[in-house]
């Protein structure tokens, strides 16, 4: 591939890396603010990396489909959690593929799994890499695998104005599909954290969360039909607004995390862009009193696009707010109608229980509050980077949760987390220097919120995948014991596998194994994620 | 079991079954309206229906589990399809099952299961047995069989109202729950026609479609947790609001039609009993411009609950209109807020594309328009026995289409139908006594409508059953010919199965086929629903 390369660790492209000055500086202002970090290390370079020898060699009248090319190995070795960010930042890439595939369309999609089926190779679909479970990490041991990118599938084939709905190509990242949507006057409105440089196929493949923050929550709802290759054929849905005829293809799919097959292309629905937009940040002393006004709110009716809630103290490190204050960042929009009416509705119920409005913001440009907070939101994971670079640990675990259930839960997760990374950061628990964990809902449902929990704390250098993986497990096992998900929208890959087995239905998983070896007798596609063979 | 009998054929309890009177004053009123229709006829009593012997006898040990009554064995033979009704009147019940078993719990679920794996019988799971596609008709040749009828299992659990969820059992009949929920002045609102009958259990393995128009369609966007026992183990996924950990366990489950289990009890999302609610009926010249006047609705975010649209003809075989414009029922409900803001903005819609609206009526009632049409869908299957006594054929077709497709997908369907009802009925194709195929939509999309077709036509008497499958026939290629699916809300069950196989991706056929063979190995449960063992 030309053009502008992705950095082979961490985020963003090669171009985007700070200068030593700019980290110098970055690490000044992180030890200042949050009284943690250490000095800068300089990630391993490239050309230090040790890389081990391609096992696979690709036949030469398949062209340039394949490559073992040192910088795309590299690169799609690992994920962008924190754990990946770090080992890439120290040059440790363990499990790199042996090839990476760069098929131009189906029928390349076809030859890449028949030769590998035939060499005995495992298979992983690449979309943008921005897995943050290992789910796009070839933990194989011995066995060969192939890194299947699907970046050169980035067309919107086909635009349904009528029925609102295009054909996009699994490989398109989020810019690259609104751009050709946008010259139609439309728009996905699907804006994960990663959607830079994420795809449609990876948004499919693991039930991505989006901009809305009720209603149309995951990708799951914004599908029509899904066109996946399987090593047994072609698995294509008809193109249906609705249907009850059997259960959904398309939902077994959705979520399969490139096990069954490699999706190809989908329908999905598309929208006019919004023309009407108000947004409000509402500040709240209680937590927990914010919290219910949450829950009245996603039970009204009223349905916000935006609807996040953020704690005190999440509030303060993104710069929404002052760290005194819990904040709702209230947002309404539409296409058709202006939407002041439901706003004033949804503030009313703040104001029950608490809540402090600030102003009223049309325009989509919102109030400094929620412009700070969908700033901070999209410079996360840049920043990650420099955190990694200065000893700062940052990382995030997510679930959703009923609303009977969420006081209790959040109090055992806030608690098995903070407890945990403070045993194994050995920070002061208050004060300046003391590891922060933190709270806000990404998306609410009638039913309960989908909490997301921030970690950052100072990290044990050159033991920071082993400190995270004890914290995270914590985390986890208060998680799943206390009756969450796993995973709201991160998905499970190879991370979660220890409690996404503990939460999904045993006869479930049986079923998905045969289907699986059904489809993928060799069993090539992404061996390790979701079940085991 | 005691109490209030269903009839043994056809709709209703058997006290409502009409007199003789009272069916001749029908007729006569039939023939003046429709201008078809003939005699009355008498349907074959229970006592004289010709009953194969059952192949199976209980063990004394298990009790009053099993049953080999007439009435039980013969009231669990067939569905409620015209064509069920035609044969249950005729007294033809070819295929009873051998047992019916009425389990009081799970562990007596579990009883029946076992005990039919090794006596080598089939389980068909019933519900209400209101199936219309040959769901609950065990057509197993040799094979000895076991209706196995959930209806002792019909209480509300649980019922959580901070996240406004409800675990109900799978036997619970509409009424049956939602008399328990409303001693806690909640409702699930979920209305199928079948509502009186049907059961939550069948609502979840069919993908029932329900009360809401827009947003809430079908049973599966109020399913939080589902729990089902399988051959090989209890299937229960965990209680959430939303989740992205693999493929969802509930969708899997949801319109397996009693193939992969049967479905003990679910959690389900219930909601506070609307306070406002607005009414309104639209009345168009054109009936494709209505069909645009709905589009635009579906695609505003208005999101009404109700929004169906009867073409001219229905709405006069209906009563609620003069059949001489076509019918918007359009409605909006709320039990957090007035409604008559979004009522005006589709109303606005409805204007511009030259609907002329009555008056909007408050407090559920509706206007007369609106009352007439809600009356004569419940009365519906009711009166279809009715038809049956008299020589009508009435029956229905329904599917789904994206809304480019729409227009010549509703002139195919039509003309297909129109065509053959023609063929077969020997009747004018015009004037007093011509066969009527009308068409509404129950549901509307973003993308596309869900149009159900009415055919009501003078019945072949003594043929009526060769007489509707052929129609059925024309009618289901044109459905799938033209890209709709094969049933909305219907299900697919053994009548649709020759076109479901053409619609569903193969490679899902097979993962299906996978997954059942793992978990149901014997093959016993409703062999030859959805797929082939």
């Amino acid at each position: 591939m030309t053009g502008r390369r992705l950095k082979h660790w961490g985020w963003g492209y090669e171009d985007q890396a700070p200068s030593r000055a700019e980290l110098e500086q970055a690490a000044a202002g992180i030890r200042e603010r949050f009284g943690f970090g250490g000095d800068i290390e300089e990630a391993v370079p490239l050309s230090d990396v040790e890389l081990r020898a391609s096992r696979l060699k690709a036949p030469a009248e398949l062209g340039d489909l394949f490559t073992d090319e040192r910088y795309e190995r590299v690169s799609h070795a690992l994920g962008k959690a924190y754990r990946d960010v770090v080992r890439g930042f120290r040059g440790e890439f363990s499990n790199p593929p042996d090839l990476v595939a760069y098929p131009r369309g189906e029928s390349e999609i076809e030859v890449v799994l028949s030769w590998c089926e035939a060499e005995g190779a495992a298979v992983v679909p690449f979309g943008g890499g921005t897995s943050v479970v290992g789910g796009v990490e070839p933990r194989l041991g011995d066995r060969p695998v192939v890194s299947l990118d699907l970046r050169r599938l980035d067309r919107v084939l086909e635009v349904d104005a009528e029925s609102l709905a295009a054909r996009i190509q699994a490989g398109a990242t989020g810019p690259r599909l609104e751009e050709q949507l946008r010259e139609r006057g439309l728009t996905l409105r699907h804006f994960p954290q990663s959607f830079e440089y994420s795809t449609l196929g990876g948004w499919i493949a693991t039930r991505a969360g989006g901009h809305f923050a009720t209603l149309y929550t995951h990708i799951d709802d914004l599908v029509e039909s899904v066109r996946a290759i399987t090593p047994r054929g072609t698995w294509e849905s008809r193109r249906l607004p609705g249907s009850g005829a059997g259960p959904s293809p398309d939902r077994a799919l959705i979520g399969s995390e490139g096990i069954l097959g490699v999706i190809a292309d989908a329908w999905v629905r598309v929208r006019p862009r919004p023309r009407f937009k108000v947004s409000c940040g509402v500040e709240f002393d209680d937590f927990l009193a914010a919290a219910r006004a949450v829950r009245e709110v996603s039970q009204s009716g009223l349905y916000p696009s935006n609807c996040r809630l953020l704690d005190a103290l999440e509030a303060g490190t993104t710069g929404a707010g002052s760290g005194e204050k819990s904040l709702l960042v209230l947002g309404f929009e539409s296409a058709h109608h202006p939407v002041d009416a439901p706003m004033e509705l949804a503030l009313a119920i703040a104001r029950e229980h608490g809540g402090a409005p600030g102003e009223v913001s049309g325009g989509g440009q919102g109030s400094d509050a929620v412009g700070a907070w969908r700033s901070a939101f999209l410079l996360a994971p840049y920043l990650r980077d420099t955190f990694v670079a200065c000893g700062v640990l940052s990382e995030t675990f997510e679930t959703a949760i009923t609303w009977d259930r969420f006081e209790d839960f959040h109090a055992a997760a806030m608690e098995a987390a903070r407890a945990k990374v403070a045993e194994v950061s050995g920070a002061p628990a208050d004060g300046p220097g003391a590891p922060r964990v933190t709270c806000r809902f990404t998306h609410v449902y009638p039913d309960g919120p989908a909490p997301y929990y921030t970690v950052m704390a100072p990290a044990v250098r050159g033991g920071e995948v082993e400190q995270w993986d004890e914290i995270k497990a914590a985390a986890s096992e208060a998680v799943i014991e206390n009756g969450g998900t796993i995973t709201h929208h991160h998905a499970v890959g190879r991370d979660h596998r220890p409690w996404y087995d503990r939460q999904r239905p045993a006869p479930f998983a049986a079923a998905l194994r045969a289907a699986k070896a059904e489809l993928d007798p060799a069993g090539i596609l992404n061996p390790g994620v979701l079940i085991d063979p």
